[in-house]
């Protein structure tokens, strides 16, 4: 059994008129007639900013909520909405992944359990914890073809959620991301196969172009890389997508000829 | 504070005498001089073969382990003597790591706990458990240096080993090995690399030299990986030896950078 996955490279595009307008644009492409689902990257509609987390944060549900599950709907597909800020009632903001199915309905929602905050002598700084509070679950979901796992960018740092995703059933597990210019060719590559290789499992890398004019500087380079660890598909910093029919029987075969789960 | 440590790629040696005085020519090369610690590959001493496990096993004590003993007393360098069929007096046999000091004494004994059976279509088959039992336990040891883990090739596939050593204090991992022909260019530095990033250690990988006329014919490729996942030392197929002096120091910064664990 297969799967068509497009996994979106898209420069961020704060105003969330713009942004719906670009994806309904991107999905009438002839490239992506046929695709079962697409995957966009973290915080594709707001700055990859903490200080502007809270200002475009929505409750779940929301303007922007409605706008992307009425995009699922439309084109019968499943879309995972990369990450948006989210804003809870008692006030906390989540960096948050929201899932629709081909009817529009939410089936995952995964907070970003692992926040982003590094100091690198000579390289990126970044403090999420300054406006967002971390999720705290491991977040899997039910597909007509598979079980799948979404986590989001600092979280693919951390083994054991994705060794748990799979002890539930996980066969593909999407990572929306942005890594940077210093971590970004360290470990960017590495991270996405450590993962396939050591769960068997097809990881779907969504990241936002490089922009070399916002204050945090994407790596781009969405990669998708199958249970063997490898690189299937691959952009580099641009803006474009990978469109890839994964073949879900490669993750039995590889299990079987290799048994460590 | 730093360590200077050689990683010995070496053909498989089946002959007892001659391995151990070939070990004492290399320890007596200029470039040797002043380590502090050796390191040698998986099943260096023996056939790599399940039919002949049994064969060259000796108990720990053994005649073996009393040369390599000596041998570590001799130079006054900590030893990990890769690792070597070891028999139990109710008739099991493991794959068995021991480390000795500069005293000579046994600091640390490894049993490989995940036992390398695969079947890759069209690539490497083996199975270990044909002869050999799985240890049960995650190693770690003390030097004067700091603590260190170990574990044995296929182990390496387990991230939660790795997790575990590094939450009892280890900043340098040993981990003896031979990977194959099939495996090795798929998998062999990605591995190292990814225990080096996720647990922002030290990983030092010692391979058994290639032999097309064997059997088993091993990757070789033996490396040393530093806590941000660069490869530091790295031998090709041939006979070879990574000699590094690896900063302890460089552990503690990645840590504070990256604050993961």
């Amino acid at each position: 059994m297969s799967i068509k996955i497009a996994s979106l490279q898209m420069n961020v595009i704060t105003d969330k008129i713009k942004c719906i307008k670009y994806l309904e644009n991107m999905l009438q492409k002839p490239e992506l007639r046929g695709v079962d689902m697409l995957t966009l990257p973290e915080m594709f509609c707001s700055p990859y900013q903490s200080s502007a987390f809270p200002e475009y944060a929505e409750p779940e549900g929301g303007d922007l909520w409605q706008a992307l599950s009425a995009l699922a709907k439309t084109y019968g597909i499943y879309l995972s909405a990369g990450s948006v800020p989210e804003k809870t009632p008692n006030g906390n903001i989540y960096n948050t992944a929201y899932v629709f199915n081909r009817e529009g309905h939410q089936i995952a929602k995964h907070r970003k359990v692992h926040l982003f905050d590094i100091a690198i002598a000579g390289g990126q700084h970044f403090k999420e914890s300054d406006t967002l509070t971390a999720g705290d679950s491991i977040t899997t979901f039910e597909t007509e073809f598979c079980t799948m796992g979404i986590a989001i960018c600092f979280d693919i740092r951390f083994p054991d959620m994705f060794s748990k995703m799979v002890s539930r059933g996980a066969k593909v597990i999407l990572v929306p991301a942005s890594f940077n210019m210093t971590t970004g060719p360290a470990h960017w590559e590495l991270l996405y196969r450590a993962r396939a290789v050591d769960n068997q499992v097809y990881m779907i890398g969504t990241s936002t172009a490089r922009d070399y004019a916002s204050s945090y500087i994407s790596y781009g380079n969405s990669l998708i890389v199958d249970p063997w660890g490898k690189i299937i598909a691959k952009q580099d910093a641009a803006e474009g997508v990978n469109i890839v029919d994964i073949n879900l029987d490669m993750v039995t075969k590889v299990r079987g000829e290799i048994p460590i789960l």
